[in-house]
């Protein structure tokens, strides 16, 4: 296994020719039936039904994709029983070949953010085991060390807020100043963390998050990163298309993994797999809405150019 | 008791003539001797020691603080067992009459920032019990909403982050653009928010964190968000005094509470009290410490002028 995030990654996303990540983003509403209907419903009988729910979908796209994102916040809200149940997702994803980004977007000063970074970051290394974790850096360049410094140490990876999907996401981060809009100020730092140990891949292990919703943003901080893997949230359900993520590929089709999560998990309940699967094989429809992403980016993007094995 | 926070937290406030927060930031390498020597070394049994820590800190300074804030890094550092450490001193505060602030740095957009506030938010309406969460502004006004939201319908609060105390917080938030600095943004917003719901004490459930370590932008932010409690992190170990929080509160002493962490929980440590208690006595010494920094709060601010019962 590559020491460095980064080249797990670039290995992963090349042996597969696949840059999607399955974000793991419970939400009880809209969980099959099934899975809803024979227990309580209380925070342990919820949080069961998180585990097996995840743990199934793990089982179908670990062999598509090379990374799944759980959003920490669907398990949180459950309290102690979701975060075990989060813990038993990470390890089952691991168990299953998959490379696990944990979507907390946390963020802390000093040895605040070091206790951040040691309890999350680091496979068999840390009380989560993450892979990468998602950063905020309201907090500031010194904010972000101990992250760094952890993640070098482990060989885990971590991706900042840089331009998020959202579209209240520019109140603050496309504030210009000196011309230059603030998530561009952020990507130079996030760049020189990431050049400064880039690995075999030529890719750092300091990442950034940059919104599907926002195509040419996505093509300019993909310049102005030439070393930052991104992690592109807002595919699907938020709007964006494989033509809007297109500019976050490199030319060799590296360079960007595009997340999906509502779109793959509750693909069941989407008119065009409905039909086709159904309530009951909601597995199946993940499966083939996996499938679909994975043939759209291709199609439509440089990772199409992505070797497979 | 009072239906919205910033009328309990008033209350509280001014009841006890104290403005003091008390951080539970355990840390493993501090905690007392005799806490980390009767038990083994794995997350389990350090995430027992964090309980029995917090719950002791909890039962001296319960009759002299309003509010205690864990930080949640600490427990989530030791995974599932941390977080069920936490829930159990959450659960522990509130027995001995005390607001809890959980200090999580939270944020995310729509449904997933929804997720957050549910679960984080209102004391017997949610799995964690929150009187109060910290909230990163990054993500916009937008990501905002659902905490807002949740917090208005549940009587709960928010504390968003500002102007924080660390050196580097200012490679984003001092900014500036069209002659203001980013800082003074996220205030306009949070003192919208603030005056839009603001209780019988003047103020509104949502606040701002701003840092010790700033006196002259502390004073300038109390003038900028009039409806807006401050939280204050950063005095004490940090660097701030009772002289550089004084800017923070109103005529009448209230709209801040004034955090310390390791100042009070570690106090046993330090030259003033280590001779005096020893690390035997490590509660007395927080004890001494919480009644040290209210007495210099009253004596060196307007936080003198409240009532005492």
């Amino acid at each position: 296994m590559p020491s460095s995030f980064a080249d797990r990654l670039a290995e992963a996303v090349r042996r597969l020719g696949s840059p999607v990540v399955v974000g793991l983003d419970p939400r009880w509403e809209e969980l099959p039936e099934a899975l809803r209907s024979r227990r309580g419903n209380n925070y342990e009988s919820k949080a069961a039904a998180y585990g097996i729910f995840c743990r199934e979908v793990i089982d179908v796209v670990a062999p598509l994709v090379p990374a799944v994102k759980p959003q920490a916040a669907f398990f949180e809200e459950l309290g102690p029983p979701g975060m075990t149940a989060l813990a038993e997702v990470i390890a089952h994803a691991h168990a299953r070949g998959l490379l696990v980004i944990v979507d907390g977007k946390r963020n802390d000063i000093g040895s605040t953010a070091t206790a951040y970074a040691r309890g999350y970051l680091g496979r068999g290394q840390s009380a989560w085991n993450a892979d990468a974790l998602t950063v905020s850096p309201y907090l500031g360049d010194d904010s972000l060390v101990p992250f760094v410094d952890v993640a070098h140490e482990r060989g885990a990876g971590l991706f900042v807020l840089v331009k998020t999907s959202n579209p209240g996401g520019g109140m603050l981060q496309d504030i210009v100043s000196d011309g230059q809009p603030l998530y561009r100020r952020v990507a130079e730092h996030v760049e020189q963390l990431a050049a400064g140990a880039a690995g075999d891949c030529g890719y750092g292990s300091i990442g950034a998050v940059v919104g599907a919703t926002y195509p040419a943003q996505l093509a300019e901080l993909r310049a102005a990163m030439p070393h930052a893997w991104l992690l592109v949230p807002g595919y699907g359900s938020q709007g964006g298309t494989a033509a809007d993520v297109a500019g976050g590929f490199d030319e060799g089709g590296l360079g960007a993994i595009v997340n999906n999560s509502r779109g793959i998990l509750f693909a069941y309940r989407r008119p065009e797999y409905a039909e086709r699967f159904g309530a009951v094989r909601w597995q199946a429809a993940a499966e083939a809405a996996t499938l679909d992403m994975i043939a759209q980016l291709r199609a439509e993007t440089r990772a199409g150019r992505l070797g497979q094995a």
